[in-house]
């Protein structure tokens, strides 16, 4: 299998007979969830969202209302035959089984993964943006279980010039003529961090399970990166190699894609930096929008996401029914650990004047939700005030 | 003298006898002006702002009150001696003389230059930053003349990999037990456009006049950079070295300084990129801060500047006295140009109640001044909407 990297990704796809596109893997519940646990924005490839309401139900997100984003239809896998590749500024190269992976320390953590996308829908109010048109549940918090990068990392013998390290799927993107991997990036300084189940690190993990049964396909069995702290784009799916190198990954969704730009011109991606950690972030989950609400009192609930920072911690959650003219506390009602949502309710007095209910937030790490996000053309890290209309008796 | 790139810098500098640092060149106005046209930050190196009543004077500043941000002591550098080379990924490597540069057709634009860390002493309201502790006058508007990046990167044929252009200066700053120049970098879809008289074109100049006369040693003398759009920082002075490459500088000028950070560890400076452009940002100049004024009619003058994006114009300007309940549209009054400042001046009423005059600004590009920025540890990009303390009778 060493060969592999020394043949194109599309031989080694055709060739090794390794990968079948567009098929579906029942026996590992491969179904991405029926239209009722799931709201889907595309079907090809499968890019879906749980229903608000749904989401708060529990601190731990079920796999079934977990947000789902893919690029190209889940590659169907064989475990038997499944190899990682560990490639670049190392010393020593590595092919591993997933049998072999296992013999690293096992490590499992919670961990919240969100689209850097997540409410882009909310920015067409100032000028359309591309892209899977998120509403506000693509966001979800599961428990993982799998092996630390670090390890892995440690056992190649990275050189000292290494500087990030990048991830390749084995799904298969058309982009234009040609077909490509999607790719993430991080620092090697984050990629060096040990991963702990007392939460007090964010190393990296190569998971193979999630909420623990094995990864679903849509999900990315068998292997997956999920990095704490980071948008979800960095915690690629279907995991087939890893290089070391001196800089960020020159993967289109790296390079490219992921970036905060007002144009979409190559000088506004060279002038971009990949985005790493996502900001502090929050959602009202019910009511529903526009729903028809009495004068009186009513329970507001949803999640809150502070920033992705270690030992960040939700400070305030505030609502207001008068447009952000008074506000009132919200009570935080999931567990509180690093790198994980919260949940909140919050019990508030609406008037026949109320139109909006709104919610913002701060954390502990100078993280706030600002009034107003500037618009960017690929509609990434929505996270200004969330303002739910709704209509009043 | 193509034999310096083979050279060590420091090697150069020691042996060609080319640089004396920390002297001054009375001949070209070397002297960084009075205490009387700018306030010093520091002196050892120059950093100083004017005061900000004198700064909105005029639509062009003045040399004498045009902010000075420099690294390292002035380089005395003798420009029958002085060479540029271009290098790196381009056919054809190139030393050439003052004399040989004004071959290549002289340009002439006018463009406002900022600080990254203009207006960084607001920062320190919710936490230190560190750095020079500009107040609002870090900024100028100058023509400067000299001839296009595009057109010497065209004579050296630039290779289809490149990607990025760097600028190094003949400047020499401590860092640690090293001494490193100053160093900037753009991206090549940036350097290889033109410049034009008619401010069409967002071109980078290769400048030797500000203003009409030689450079200063002030501000890069012989030759120097100047990027409109960007921050001054990629304005490069005392310019020496040009590098073609497949990324941007690793000086650290571009890869650790100048970055949004909120901490300063390695993992920070590698999760974020260069800035480039500057956002849009607004001052009061006048009255002075916690100036006595009386109740009734009052008039304020100030600068806005559009964001550093090509065809970006002022749209409004809004100044307050009750704290942002109510708003007043300010009136333009200096020139409308690309990549160029605006003043503006405002009559407003005062009342008894007044403790702040505050302005904000948007631009036809999406450019706000946001009510709060987020505290980054460097103290870079302040926009927020600026408040001035007043004291009334």
């Amino acid at each position: 299998m060493n060969s592999i990297s020394h043949l194109s990704r599309r031989e080694m796809l055709l060739t090794s007979g390794l990968i079948v596109t567009g098929l579906s893997q029942p026996s590992l519940g491969q179904n991405p969830g029926s239209e009722k646990d799931l709201v889907f924005r595309t079907t090809d490839p499968n890019n879906a969202e749980p229903a608000l309401q749904r989401l708060v139900e529990s601190w731990i997100t079920p796999t079934k209302y977990f947000y789902v984003r893919s690029h190209a239809p889940n590659p169907l896998i064989n475990a038997s035959d499944f190899r990682l590749s560990i490639e670049g500024m190392i010393r020593r190269p590595l092919t591993l089984s997933l049998a072999q992976l296992k013999r690293f320390a096992e490590h499992s953590i919670t961990a919240t993964l969100t689209c850097a996308g997540n409410r882009r829908n909310e920015f067409n109010r100032e000028g359309n943006v591309g892209g899977v048109q998120w509403e506000a549940g693509a966001i979800g918090n599961a428990k993982w279980a799998g092996i630390a990068l670090a390890d892995v990392l440690k056992h190649a013998e990275v050189l000292e010039s290494a500087k990030h390290v990048w991830f390749e799927g084995l799904d298969q993107i058309e982009k234009g003529d040609a077909i490509i991997p999607f790719g993430g990036s991080v620092p090697i300084e984050k990629a060096m961090l040990p991963v702990s189940n007392t939460q007090t690190h964010p190393g990296v993990l190569l998971a193979y399970t999630m909420n623990g049964k094995p990864l679903t396909a849509d999900h990315g069995y068998p292997l997956r990166t999920v990095v704490p702290g980071y948008i979800g784009a960095r915690s690629v799916k279907w995991l087939g190699k890893i290089v070391v190198s001196d800089r960020p990954s020159p993967n289109h969704y790296v390079a490219t894609a992921y970036k905060i730009v007002k144009k979409t011109q190559a000088i506004d991606w060279s002038e971009a930096g990949p985005i790493y950690r996502y900001p502090i972030n929050a959602a009202i989950a019910s009511p529903n929008p526009n729903a028809v609400v009495a004068p009186g009192a009513l329970t507001l609930t949803g999640y809150v996401l502070p920033s992705g920072i270690l030992g960040s911690r939700v400070k305030r959650v505030l609502v207001s029914t008068d447009s952000g003219k008074s506000w009132t506390s919200a009570e935080l009602t999931g567990q509180d650990n690093d790198y994980c949502w919260q949940l909140w309710k919050a019990n508030v007095q609406v008037t026949g004047d109320t139109t909006e209910l709104i919610v913002r937030a701060t954390d502990n790490r100078g993280g706030f939700m600002p009034a107003r996000v500037p618009w960017n053309a690929k509609g990434y890290l929505q996270n200004s005030w969330y303002r739910l209309p709704i209509k009043t008796r």
